[in-house]
């Protein structure tokens, strides 16, 4: 049986990963993935992505594009497992078992759910489930199912996450408490330190704001949506502020502490923006090159990355299979 | 891709398999089973019996019972595919697509919540979701993956499950005007002649009621239970009236009509309780003898009925699998 996850990570496939998902939850996954005596499980959560996208073609060009990026980045797939969520049919399984050990007043209390409706509150519906599907308010079984299907230890995830972690553990709980201890205690691992990247308006660098910068976009186009972020009216020779500067802040994000320290003292003695705007361009655009050269590779042929995923899973289902197995024993399930 | 389902139906794993079960169920399935040019599926819901059951053992011992009741009685396993729903991963995993298909209103509306719903406030509890699992309030969404799975046409059940398939049609509707028409949509047979026997006391026979007799009890045991059944204090000689006596009514839905009618004249010439009791017992007992050999040799080796309920896992397969892999195509679950 191979080791169950010190640190399990989903990535949902919808939309094009951009450089906030990468400074905010890629890179510090890939820097986890290659760190020795640690079993690391990263996984495509196409199975969440279909709640709320019905695009059959954008769910498989995400499925792409996301694998693509965490590879081209450095993944390493060799010390950690990487695998899409539906080649592990365990994991539906698992999430039925898992249904009969969750009570329905849990689900009640999600923020997800909760948060549609108020949704519908707020439209004057007169039925607050509309538009609310299945999917949408067991989804924190899946995920439950996600991570107690390899005994995740840690999870990293965002603050608005940490309720899911909680309804997991309770769920597992409940499983050991009527049939056995299987499961261990998921752990939420927040961390305050990563950077929040700002986007071309200045807010949070994020999909809804539609203000991202993604990852891989050709080079001249990489160079018009950074002379596109928005700075303020200072001429050139005039002293600028590097901490309520969106360009110095993704500069930080990247650069070395020595760098960042050169940069900041060129903004004090009053550094031109379009400067600051072509040099910022010149270093994202030399460190992604060669990742991008993989990145448009591996989309053009995906086939390659098929074969990584399918033998992730062949992996994950060297944990899975057997402990499903005894988890199904546990239940009743087994052989006459 | 082996033929979809024109009948498929489903057992519950719970509790040992009665007269009362044979006479409304097992016997009018086993009897389809032998129909040819008809493909009939029939499953042991052992998926559907962990939501109500969390001891392992009352589920084993079950699925051994059931099993070995439907094959001792002559379900034939050639031209019919019997299978347990538990080795059917591809189920869970259309349970979960479906979910995302199914609005929660839905289930919202599901009589089996409800009666649990009105059961909480009849209780006077606060949380009106009190001791509901996920389960439980799903279980229409699985059973609907049950169905969908092999496209089965007719579905007899009883009239309690009615609103089941009627939630079948609404999810395979969703999915076929979303993604496109993959479903068929299958149909509730409902047979109004399903003779609905009486039990010891004279309500219908049922485990719920605790007056059942079961099918494969030793011959002592059967006697006794039906020395047991209650009848009137009509002296010998006195005419009886068939048509209000359950020990009749257990007669006739077995015997030939002629036989029927031999006894009816008797009744109506005045025979003595003991005598039909005494002959009631000869008659169910004889029937009973070479099935009840057989269903005790499959209980004690278990080991057969699990190679049979394989390869019938094996056959649902051939057709489950490559129609989830088209279902998973619709939705974007596909090869990069």
């Amino acid at each position: 049986m191979k080791k169950s996850a010190d640190l399990l990570t989903g990535i949902t496939t919808t939309g094009t990963p951009h450089l906030g998902n990468y400074v905010g939850a890629i890179r510090p996954a890939i820097d986890a993935s290659k760190e020795a005596n640690k079993t690391s499980y990263y996984f495509l959560a196409d199975y969440h992505a279909i709640i709320k996208c019905q695009d059959p073609e954008r769910i498989r060009r995400s499925v792409v594009e996301v694998a693509a990026t965490w590879l081209a980045m450095g993944l390493d797939t060799d010390r950690s497992i990487f695998y899409r969520q539906t080649d592990i049919p365990e994991i539906p399984e698992l999430s039925w078992i898992l249904s009969c050990m969750t009570s329905k007043g849990l689900m009640n209390r999600a923020h997800a759910y909760k948060a549609s409706v108020a949704d519908n509150e707020a439209r004057g519906k007169k039925d607050l489930d509309k538009d609310i599907t299945m999917g949408l308010f067991s989804y924190p079984v899946l995920m439950a199912a996600d991570i107690l299907m390899f005994n995740a230890r840690k999870v990293p995830v965002g603050s608005d996450q940490i309720q899911h972690l909680e309804m997991a553990r309770d769920i597992a709980g409940r499983f050991n408490n009527t049939y056995g201890t299987l499961f261990e205690f998921p752990e939420a691992v927040v961390d305050e330190k990563t950077a929040v990247l700002a986007g071309l308006d200045g807010r949070k660098m994020s999909k809804s704001y539609n203000n991202t910068i993604p990852l891989f976009e050709p080079e001249k186009r990489l160079r018009k949506l950074i002379m596109k972020i928005k700075t303020n009216s200072l001429e050139p020779e005039e002293p600028k502020d590097p901490a309520t500067c969106t360009l110095f802040a993704i500069y930080k994000a990247f650069a070395t502490p020595e760098e960042v320290q050169q940069l900041e003292t060129r903004y004090l003695n009053g550094i031109a923006w379009g400067t600051v705007k072509q040099e910022l361009f010149e270093y994202l655009n030399e460190l992604l090159r060669e990742p991008r050269k993989i990145y448009n590779e591996l989309v053009e042929s995906p086939g390659d990355m098929d074969a990584i995923l399918k033998k992730g899973a062949l992996r994950a289902r060297e944990y899975a299979t057997p402990f499903l197995e005894k988890i199904r024993s546990a239940i009743g399930i087994q052989r006459l």
